[in-house]
């Protein structure tokens, strides 16, 4: 059964619109960027689907296509195909293809459907993962080896992107993380014409694609000694190995996000934990599954996400470690194996 | 008078929603990234504007903010700041924000009006605009000199992305294209490990960021000799100067692409001339102004667009020739200065 079949039989309404570019990935194994215009693929119940593409791009051989030009109306060639309604749209989807739709169906984000199924990882897709954080453990034992005083935050998240677009990389899964001390404070924080000083902390937060597939890892190395953040660090190690130790099938996201959450609120730096714990990743770094406080989804064998609990002092610093995780019939496997020991440089 | 002020003058709405990153940097001067999270400027008849933005993010000091957590509903604190009635929703706004507000608001598309004002660039902005079309020039020219036989399309891809990401640029305001040859025939090709050989042909299509605006420009080089595609060239080439020629204000901008056309169909190449002629450009490199066949909009002074006819030949090879032309009062100001005489390698 491939995807678009798992996912018909899941459908609980009769016809569904993908748009996004990640999820088409996911539905029909090919990569589309068409920029602003319009791409959809419609889904009914029953039947293969159809792709509907500007004539710009080529059709795959694979799928059932409808094209357009750029003088003809899509908005209307699509609707021509459609039933009378409900009709799930991509949650993605821009509201300039919304709007059109609204007088003449009743609309309903698709998101939790398609979600549904890519959340869970098969066998494949495990494997390829598995390779990505391999890379991703080789970059960052590279990076380790090579930072050096007198260096600048811009100039090492440009050789990490460098590194992640080598094959077999296809390129950084997201815009490389390379900050020191004080701008670690910010976990939005992006890398500046700063310079690395003795004392400094460095945060390395990178992935990179590996065959469509995502990784995603961080690590803090000290620069000779920081007496402030060094009895940080060790407790941010706790609060992700305690995280890592409370996934396994059945219990939920809550749970896992609340065994990080009370290691770093009974060191005293509850208030300093100011996002959630992880994020699902598969053919995108962020994927629609939270591990925070209130999700009270429940954890299934397949399940791919990290665990990344941070601590951030304004005007101080900061300290993240993140590894990624999937689920295991009988509890967890770790994707990253580089050391999470304090490290100096 | 502000933007926010500008655009309130011609709003026909009582209240409207900026969503899109550019977008609100272009309104605010702000730059926001914030993933998959809900962020809403909402701009009313009269008064200043509300930025609704998740506390992970920092509040600017000149916007009035509510902000929200993680675990609390944005949508229906943002709804609690709307009056009844019709409500503008940014086009690009996804649709899982959109789909709440159906029920108790009639939906338009805010963007033609977001785009009326951003179309038409103030002197401070056309000044920032050649400015980074100059260091495409020169980046351009420094390509020039170091493309080799034996060099890949993909490290040459790479080189580009370095040198657009050197201060004072920002970054590419694209992905570099760098391609040969046959993969020039798909207007859409990317960067691939072919090397570069006698008699290729190199098309080097980029653009950087500069305090904000973007630049864009192709040319393609000749390596040794290529008979089949230096007549091409020529056509190409005339057909850039002849739509060049025909941009002033009062014309329609079908007419700019008539121009570039009719030189193409006349020398035999029209059914190869698969795209319209330009887009706009500004804070995005893709802004939504169509040079096309069909698009009746009137030029007017202060807009800004890209001048890019091609042609593709499946199987042989293509060119293109780009540059960026803004509206002056007696025509037209072309803001790149790199040659487009046919030039070896």
């Amino acid at each position: 059964m491939n995807r678009i079949q798992k996912l018909q039989t899941i459908m609980d309404v009769e016809q569904l619109i993908i748009s996004d570019a990640a999820m088409l990935y996911y539905y029909t194994g090919h990569r589309f960027d068409v920029g602003e215009r319009m791409i959809a693929l419609l889904v009914k119940k029953t039947g293969a689907p159809t792709l509907f593409l500007n004539k710009l791009f080529e059709a795959p051989d694979d799928l059932q296509t409808v094209q357009f030009s750029d003088s003809e109306d899509s908005i209307a060639i699509l609707g021509s195909h459609l039933e009378p309604g409900t009709l799930a749209i991509d949650g993605n989807w821009p509201a300039r293809f919304v709007i059109p739709f609204i007088p003449t169906h009743t609309l309903v984000n698709a998101s939790p459907l398609l979600e549904q199924i890519r959340t869970l990882k098969d066998a494949h897709e495990l494997a390829l993962l598995e390779t990505a954080s391999q890379h991703n453990d080789r970059i960052m034992s590279e990076m380790h080896d090579l930072i050096k005083v007198g260096m600048t935050e811009r100039e090492l998240a440009e050789i990490v992107r460098t590194k992640q677009s080598t094959a077999p990389l296809q390129g950084p899964s997201f815009e490389p993380i390379v900050i020191f001390t004080q701008n670690i404070a910010d976990p939005h924080g992006v890398p500046t014409d700063r310079v690395l000083e003795n004392g400094d902390v460095v945060l390395v937060d990178m992935g990179g694609f590996y065959e469509g597939y995502a990784s995603d890892m961080t690590r803090c190395f000290f620069v000779g000694s920081n007496k402030e953040l060094e009895p940080i660090y060790e407790i941010v190690r706790r609060a992700n190995e305690a995280a890592i130790a409370a996934v396994k099938p059945g219990v939920t996201l809550a749970s896992i996000d609340k065994a990080a959450r009370d290691v770093i609120t009974e060191a005293g730096y509850g208030e300093y934990f100011i996002h959630r714990t992880g994020h699902g990743i598969g053919t995108e770094a962020h994927e629609n599954l939270d591990v925070s406080e209130t999700n009270q989804k429940i954890v299934e064998v397949g399940m791919c996400f990290s665990i990344e609990p941070g601590i951030y002092i304004p005007g101080i610093g900061g300290i993240r470690i993140e590894d990624l995780v999937h689920v295991t019939i009988d509890g967890v496997h770790v994707m990253n194996q580089f050391s999470k020991e304090l490290t100096r440089i």
